[in-house]
């Protein structure tokens, strides 16, 4: 067995927290997108932030690989063992440690999903904002820098985390950020390990700002002729200012998929899905404003979604997005771009897209935080077919390509993983060094993550 | 001469534009705080990133300091040149490169200043938002993480700045982040060097996020019979979520200041200066329900100034605080503190700080940032009378502690320099050899800002 001498001393420490069985091993080598299962030699499964330290400094030791997992959601393959070694596997950790409503703010453990906080704190009038769509866990949240359909009012990860607990290489925890709302008091490594994947440190304990239930919500749906009329409607309602809880693009190749899975009977034309948030009078004020935008855009069909119910299933179905493209071409995995561009080019990017992808002939949906300027498009592919394969792949390359020459990121929020780093040069250039600097400073054993996020030296 | 071979080799590279002569050298010691004057040995003026990269190559080569300067504003030493070398000088660098106002973002260069850039901006319809007080430089700012009056609403540098141009140690060029609004790709490098404070690199572009000057604007001033009283009006004010543009504390001693450098006129006791951003009726809205608020903690004098000139006269009053306190102790130097700590502990950490210094004897004015759970306290001394600079010490070291224990930070926006290295192990722990191994890694010969934000190894 490989990594023998690590499990042994794992096995001494966990008991039968530490699995070697290959139902354990087999659950913790999928994934929701394209990638090969990549199994890991054992998964461990801590308790505390103690163990996790533990566990560390015995691989450090050993130089295993250490591959941290919660949910397993991520889509771009960070939860893979792809070296194997241990898959560290943080579910056991999901305790709220506190909850400081007058400060407005939280202290969690990773493993708990951002659903059950949402659920924990239902009762003191705040909640945390940020929904990536998938029940993700908090840690992996922090790792990857999600955001989702609220970040364009509460902003993303990058945002939200006023402080973390982390464990090291070498087993060593450390503490970054305080609970001040702010903080000049040397490098800012929250914000280093937060969309670090786990390369750097393996992060234990998150402190989250919250924000109070808005007085007033009230969610709607409307539709246009075309994309480029609903992204365009979009540019505008965020340039005028309007503070947007939700403003989410759906293409019509994605409403057919809500239809086909979800039997949503929505017109097939690009819809927004929105969400309004403030006091009765406010949120009255918000949705007579972005009426008066989208009917300059050809908007039809606005209709309000008031009750919660109503809201629930509007946003049931948008973030069941990933699962109704699979709808669209049943027996495939779907390949999930994530481009985000300044909003100004938002439109040029997302027409772009959907032509290139019609005259591929590819299946795919496109849906993106478009207030963001954050779009993905779900390419239904066959791994197996290297022609398919190699066609996608050609797509996503030149996506990427255009959305750094529009001045545009090719990762809004899931982040590169094993799928994108082929661009992080392209898109860092000469930073890459710097950042390689780092993951030599704080891992030169490789131990954490290996393979994720920065690319081969060599490559 | 010291580093004469660099400086020989900078007046190749810069002609005139490289000074040695004292008063160059002397307009660069200077210091608005309580530090001894230090002197560079010369003063480099660049006007362009290619030639602040061949001055790094040049100092790295020959292991020469090199501090940047521009406005000469920050608080903690951070622009002396303690250990001789290079004042680089960025204030010829002042250009705005793009204004995207369809996007709500400009590029522009460091030695920019904040009322320049506000000037710039005016026809626009947008305006920045980070106010710290002095007319500081866009790139200092960045550096050490700086915030300001409407932090509260808008935000820090840390939440404003969306990629920066860097020029690394050995004269490497490096972008960091992009215009768009997020991204998760690779390690944050942006967040990295802002607050680093010149010690990992020299920041050569800042491309900042905007916003759209308000529809309708109103300050506004009130008094409180003690401190307590008006910190826990600002805390329920934060707590019910009212969105706050600016809300300032000044208590009785800088009301005095403001009397005595500015005629105010101002009855002496605590104040709370405020201001609100909306549309008109949501402005009214605000003030309603702040008045309220202010009403159950005994608020008297609640006075409205919405004209222009009103509003910028109430503003210049708390921007001159820093002079201000020099007229309750002329002649004696100004030592400022700069605790954060959480909303719900401001009203102990306040009422703590002005009991200590009246018990001490200290003339102590106390101004802050208090919706961000942030304050100063402006201590006069002679740094010539060891005692009384023992006793500011103490003071200061004491208020340090009671910001760590409440869950605090030592400082919220002024930077550690060379003032406050002594925190950074009590604040940081472990962290602070993840910070020094960065510094390691991007700075092996430590020519970039030496004896600034990390203490001495063997401290």
């Amino acid at each position: 067995m490989a990594h023998e001498a690590a499990i042994q001393a794992l096995r001494a420490l966990l008991g039968d927290r530490l699995a070697t069985a290959q139902s354990h091993r087999d659950l913790h080598a999928r994934n929701e997108t394209w990638f090969a299962q990549a199994l890991p030699d054992a998964v461990a499964y801590p308790e505390t932030t103690e163990e996790v330290s533990r566990i560390l400094a015995i691989c450090h030791e050993a130089r295993c690989p250490v591959t941290p997992f919660a949910a397993g959601s991520s889509l771009e393959g960070q939860h893979l063992a792809i070296h194997g070694g241990i898959s560290l596997d943080m579910t056991r950790m999901t305790r709220v440690l506190a909850v400081n409503a007058e400060d407005l703010n939280c202290t969690v453990q990773p493993g708990l999903t951002r659903e059950a906080l949402n659920t924990e704190l239902r009762a003191t009038g705040l909640f945390f904002p940020i929904d990536p769509g998938a029940n993700a866990s908090i840690g992996g949240m922090a790792a990857t820098r999600a955001s989702g359909t609220m970040a364009v009012r509460y902003g993303t990860m990058r945002d939200v985390v006023l402080a973390l607990e982390a464990v090291m290489a070498d087993g060593t925890v450390i503490r970054t950020g305080s609970q001040a709302r702010k903080s000049s008091t040397g490098y800012d490594l929250t914000h280093l390990l937060l969309g670090s994947e786990g390369t750097l440190g393996v992060i234990t304990e998150v402190t989250l700002k919250l924000f109070g239930q808005p007085e007033a919500i009230s969610a709607a749906t409307c539709r246009f002729e075309s994309v480029e009329d609903a992204v365009n409607c979009v540019i505008l309602t965020i340039q005028s200012g309007l503070p947007m809880a939700r403003i989410e693009l759906v293409d019509e190749m994605m409403v057919r998929g809500f239809n086909l899975s979800s039997d949503a009977g929505l017109p097939e034309k690009p819809h927004l899905f929105l969400e309004f948030h403030g006091t009765a009078a406010g949120v009255a004020d918000q949705s007579r404003a972005f009426a008066e935008i989208a009917e300059d855009f050809g908007a039809t069909g606005l209709a309000l979604a008031e009750r919660p119910e109503d809201r629930s299933k509007l946003w049931a179905l948008r973030h069941g997005a990933h699962y109704a493209t699979g709808a669209l071409a049943p027996g495939k995995r779907t390949m999930s771009t994530d481009v985000c561009v300044p909003i100004s080019k938002l439109a040029e990017a997302v027409t772009a897209a959907q032509a290139r992808s019609r005259a591929l002939g590819l299946t795919c949906s496109i849906v993106g935080h478009v207030g963001d300027g954050n779009f993905h498009c779900g390419l239904r592919i066959d791994p197996d077919d290297a022609g398919e394969l190699e066609t996608a792949k050609g797509f996503v390359n030149a996506l990427n390509d255009l959305a750094l020459s529009l001045g545009g990121t090719v990762s809004g929020e899931h982040g590169i993983g094993i799928g994108k780093q082929a661009y992080m040069a392209r898109e860092h250039g000469a930073a890459l060094g710097y950042m390689r600097a780092i993951k030599q400073a704080y891992d030169p054993r490789g131990i954490l993550n290996p393979g994720k996020l920065l690319p081969p030296e060599d490559a």
